[in-house]
């Protein structure tokens, strides 16, 4: 018999020899119904295979992300089976899972393929599926894998052999189609039961551009219809919400060659988002005892030195700046200057904690096939603090911030969200972590702890903490269900030692503050085009660029609009009139454009009578009502920050 | 007979040969007896020079500056007078004046100068000023002078006179002292009525390390010696109020090796000064329909060689970062990214004027030995706004300008300044300004149009303009009676060229705009190191780091003090509570110290009657009253940014 550990810790006893299915039917039937694979021992298996002693064991379902690529990578070989009967002369390379899908890399010598191909090859897939053939793995070793592709005349699996040792190799079969692949694979093809085969790219073989051009297909596959076609239109909607394209349609923000790739310049839409999250942001950390600190975006090669992100982090850095003997660098993170400002002043116990906050700017020479709109650029406001404080005072000021991304995501209507709380390998401390297990255990502990008692939604991940502590990646998800991640989550062991931070304790003796890095709302760049398509560019009242439009039904009309509008403007609302002599309903439609929250509509009855008649974007018209009456409600709700 | 014309532009007729103290007397004899020099077909020339032609002529006081410098030059002179009756052997190189006086350089060969010696030079030199010398001009032959100073052994003035051609020589004399001098000087030594002389320094010859180390004497003069007394004791003054003594004290800013010199770390005590200043801005510019915008501070080199900054400007800017074949610099003026914000989107004049704010962040490379706390840094936070308008709207937004300007010197009780407009020279048209000679006259014209009306005091410099456009330098005056200059605007013809902008007419057709560059309050760095002198570090409550201190009388008030604390802090006032076990006199005196405006002092009666003892910063106690009467004046207070 062997002992089976669960992820909860329940020790089962089995025959030697037993497989994963056979576990989770142990289990229940409806368990084992939809395990794709498992992570024995930590490493991803298949669910056929057999376990011949102790293990820990994790079931792995389309809930886990290594559940969903098993069943990618299936799902690729399904396709790489349809395309050999369609095109029976095909060579493969690769096919892996993807963020979303699979995609296979295939040679199809003087064959090209179209869209046409695509439909044939998705029903060609469904049909294999249905067949219900199992995934089959058989190890073979090296000289007899080498023999079997020199005679297939297969170059591709050949040139990836060469990168393999003996003992390692393994082949997977299905139906008619076998491939040299690690695996590991799903129990069988009937797992499959909505295909899409998204498009089809050129791909240069390893990458490189002096090598052969391959066909690369995209698809991606669910296990039910109805999940694909979610996601589908999930796609749909995305593309409609592309940042990119709001960003221009609503001016929010541009780019210029003779400025530079990745630098965006906000225009006045954006810009007014940016001061209603910095309000926000200050407002909220005035309020939790931060104080605000300005600091500028160079510094001396030293002080990375000291960090410890000059010379590790030098690639992701723009080049030194170098005159009178010393090299200036663009900063990529704020906490450096942050220590120094803590630093420039003794400390003591009374001091502590001691918060400082600042919308810190930093340059990260990100390489420019990784640029993408404002999800990756090279100059990022960072709503950055750190936060210096005892080991006693730890786990209330991390529950703290934690509460603060609460608050955050009830504003912004984030509804699912998950905290990925990066740990430790005691096995890599002194090496990829500092040496402190102590504080490695007893942090680990504390935010975990905070995460359980506030249930907040989280997971753990080992051997992936920063090297100077536990780490904790905030994942967000947009209105239409994809997923961003937001901001990190930093404690640090580390850098209060090589900075030489101290304050004075209790006892008049120095001790050393351990840090928070908090960044909750994310850089500007990242959480306004996470906006954007969260809000499909409608944004709420407080963060819409222009809150009200007065439309006057003609010139007539016009002082009266404009003493609506200055009246607005006083109160702090963004109002603008549309002068143009225009037929109102035009007006209306180029306003609806601009996803202005609020019309205004005046004619000769609301002028007379002081009014404004009310159309809402979206909503169309919801009535007519005293100028005061529609100020106080937008006030209030601009106040409040209401979703609208 | 000479036509002589006055800067009124009235012609006056003269005896050819006549002197300009003599025409001063023709004017008015009270006239006559301040005139120090005048300015002579531009240039400056002694009153007792005889005039041979047709000739313009402004008389220069001791309120022009080069009258100022023409007072102080002779004074020099006198100083190298009394310096000769008590070290027979000196011999002398420059002596000219500087911003506050003047210096001489002198090599006293073996001979040391004291302390002590500078009280018998200010003896001797007023002894030598009432003797009424005439400052007497005379023109000599190079080869006379020549034989004069090597009989004389004096290769200090053999050095000078080697620069010098035959025909620009001249030597001046008052009493037994005569020296080779280009002049101009006063007419006689009695005008000097107060002597302070202020340091010795030495000064290597010709500031080469190399050469041998001279004796330099500071010194400074008045025309009397209450003006004299009033500038010792502001300087005096100006030592206690060092923004680099009390930025320190109040902990505003520090700086930090790592970092680099000349680059501000703003401490928390400072980032609220920049947020109150930024809010008013932002509040000033908003209402006068500005928009505002948000840049990276870096730019491909092509950027400004496209405004023109590079090669030029190369000299101020941080060296280049190269990467991927290209040159990114660290911006040192915002105006570049600001047109390329004007030029994103197509424009018309409906569109005009289009404003755009930011307090933008400029990397300027002063050289280390100019840096000087905050008012010669390399890194800038400006006030800065481009405002794009057609040529029919010039004036009016100039004017706007100018009244913002008005409205802060009004908040911050700025109560002496005056604008200095700059104006282009016709022959340098095409070389070192835009060849547009029309547009030059027609917006200098506008210019001091405003600057009249408005009734602003301004001079108006010939040849001082921006390669681009006529300028306005403000300077303003500290409490204490220091000139700051605190910000430039600029008229640019030609950026909107370079940079190819546009907007659409009324008749459809493209149109150049032109650009109002404008910062009124500066830079952060600069206006905060002058407002700390300004105020002598007790800023008015809308602008004070901490507001409020709330002092305890002892631990058994603290709840109180705290609950006084949180009501007010609910209101946005900046308030803390001196909890320390100290002693109330103790918490007074050190809350004093930091320059809190108002200090709560609470005890038992205060507790139990809901009330506060008030003292004002400076003032002491002024009474008791109820939390709610001091929380609705104090919010009053901020609210209207009173002066306190």
């Amino acid at each position: 018999m062997i002992n089976i550990t669960l992820p909860d810790g329940a020790v089962r006893q089995y025959e030697k020899g037993i497989t994963v299915l056979d576990i989770a039917k142990s289990i229940s039937e409806g368990l084992a119904r939809k395990v794709l694979a498992a992570e024995v021992n930590g490493q991803v298996w298949d669910t056929t295979r057999a376990i011949n002693e102790d293990a820990s064991l994790k079931l792995l379902t389309w809930n886990d992300q290594e559940g969903k690529n098993t069943f990618w990578h299936s799902s690729a070989h399904l396709m790489a089976e349809a395309v050999e009967t369609i095109f029976p002369s095909v060579k493969f390379w690769v096919g892996p899972p993807v963020d979303n899908g699979f995609y296979y890399d295939m040679d199809l010598g003087d064959k090209k393929m179209n869209e046409d191909d695509l439909i044939a090859l998705e029903k060609k897939m469904n049909e294999l599926a249905k067949k219900n053939s199992e995934f089959l793995r058989k190890e073979m070793p090296k000289a007899e894998a080498v023999k079997y592709f020199t005679e297939k005349g297969d170059e591709y699996k050949l040139d990836l052999l060469s990168n393999l040792k003996d003992g390692e190799i393994t082949f997977y079969s299905q139906g008619n189609f076998t491939d040299l692949c690690r695996g590991p694979h799903i129990p069988n093809t009937s797992f499959i039961k909505a295909i899409k085969l998204t498009s089809i790219a050129g791909a240069y073989w390893k990458g490189d551009e002096k090598n052969k051009m391959l066909t690369r297909v995209y698809g991606v596959t669910y296990p039910s219809q109805k999940e694909l076609d979610e996601y589908l239109l999930m796609l749909e909607e995305a593309k409609k919400r592309d940042h990119r394209k709001l960003g221009k349609e609503l001016s929010i923000y541009t780019t210029n060659d003779d400025v530079g790739a990745g630098l965006i310049l906000w225009m006045p839409n954006g810009t007014v988002i940016i001061e209603e999250l910095e309000k926000l942001a200050k407002e909220t950390e005035v309020a939790a005892g931060y104080k605000r600190v300005v600091t500028p975006h160079i510094a001396k090669e030293n002080l990375y030195l000291t960090s410890g992100h000059l010379p590790y982090y030098a690639d992701s850095m723009y080049p030194p700046m170098e005159m009178d003997g010393e090299k200036y660098y663009l900063r990529a993170m704020n906490c450096p200057h942050h220590h120094k400002i803590f630093d420039a002043e003794p400390k003591s116990y009374r001091d502590m904690p001691y918060r400082i906050a600042e919308y810190g700017t930093c340059y990260r020479y990100e390489q420019s096939g990784e640029l993408f709109g404002l999800m990756r650029v090279r100059c990022l406001h960072m709503n950055d603090a750190h936060i210096y404080c005892t080991k006693e005072q730890f786990a209330q000021e991390f529950k703290a911030v934690n509460d603060m991304y609460l608050k955050y995501f009830k504003i912004f209507g984030v509804e699912k969200y998950v905290m990925r709380l990066s740990l430790h390998d005691p096995a890599q401390l002194g090496k990829k972590y500092v040496n402190e297990p102590e504080l490695w255990l007893e942090t680990e502990d504390l935010v975990r702890k905070v995460l359980i008692e506030t249930g907040v939604p989280y997971v753990e991940v080992k051997g992936e903490g920063a090297f100077y502590g536990p780490k904790i990646d905030v994942q967000i998800w947009s209105a239409i269900g994809r997923e961003f991640t937001l901001a990190t989550n930093q404690v640090d062991f580390a850098q209060p030692r090589s900075f030489k931070l101290s304050f004075t304790n209790q006892n008049n003796e120095p001790e050393i503050p351990l840090i928070i890095h908090r960044a909750p709302l994310g850089t500007h760049e990242r959480f306004i085009g996470f906006l954007l398509e969260h809000y499909a560019g409608k944004f709420p009242t407080w963060l819409a660029p222009v809150q009200v439009k007065v439309l006057p039904i003609s010139d007539k009309f016009l002082d009266y609009a404009n003493s609506v509008s200055d009246k607005l403007k006083k109160a702090d609302i963004r109002c603008e009139v549309d002068d143009r002599s225009e037929k109102i309903g035009k007006k209306i439609r180029d306003t609806e454009l601009l996803k202005v929250p609020y019309m205004l509509v005046v004619g000769e009855k609301e002028m007379n009578e002081n009014m404004v008649a009310v159309r809402r974007q979206g909503k169309g018209d919801t009535g007519v009502k005293s100028v005061d009456d529609f100020l106080n409600e937008i006030v209030e709700e601009v106040k409040e920050r209401k979703e609208g």
